[in-house]
């Protein structure tokens, strides 16, 4: 299955990101409102500057406390981020998220971000095809 | 697959838990010293009170700000709880996290918790229950 067929079937909500220069506080307000767990970090919504989690935000406060939350998103986010692209294949993506141990990847397409997919997006496209395939061959046992 | 057998694939590190009275920016650095996502809210190790994630922390750090990192875990957890036991089947596990919009799901033996089981944990142990029976209804098919 590729990237595109999985984008396919979140539906286009469009990715949500936040400027540079946002502070933490407003992020987890993001965050909180648009019920998500991890917002891109851009200028234009096209080219991505990196990307914030709940996960990052928590471990900051459970090492300097509250004062993390006036801080700034870009001193916070991941910035070396992998990217895949729509004909990537989700085998492929897992297998760098599995390794890299992130679960978000911003699909780019000539340079400009189309999506953001998750490791749950991915993992669900997986049980799916499984779950397809071994019913087909189910069939050819049985002589359908 | 059962639920004990996911237990025995993931390893016997014991779940980490807080008692109750322990504020949310203490939670916090258990999260962060533990690398984990989420904690069980239990006096004694056994009986489950509540359980609070990072999820739970950014959402009210959105809604109101960093005050609430000085609230007590018990007034934040989540305190209506499903848990599973060890002889449930992975399917009905999964099926009752994706209706109820949950991650994790203590498991109980005797009115105890005995581990502490993810959507994560229960999604890779039914890729790989499918990638095997599909193996071998392959195997079926080429004869061997």
């Amino acid at each position: 299955m590729l990237v595109t067929q999985i984008l396919k079937s979140k539906g286009t909500d469009g990715v949500v990101s936040v400027k540079p220069g946002t502070r933490i506080s407003q992020a987890a307000e993001v965050l909180s409102q648009r019920r998500i767990g991890t917002v891109i970090i851009s200028e234009d919504g096209k080219q991505v500057a990196g990307i914030l989690s709940e996960r990052d935000i928590v471990r900051e406060i459970g090492k300097r406390g509250a004062a993390c939350l006036s801080d700034l998103v870009e001193n916070m986010m991941t910035s070396e981020i992998k990217v895949c692209l729509l004909n990537d294949d989700a085998d492929s993506v897992l297998k760098t998220m599995t390794e890299g141990r992130f679960r978000h990847m911003p699909v780019v397409e000539k340079g400009e971000m189309v999506g953001l997919i998750t490791l749950g997006d991915v993992v669900k496209a997986q049980l799916s095809q499984l779950a397809m395939e071994k019913e087909a061959l189910e069939g050819m046992i049985m002589g359908h």
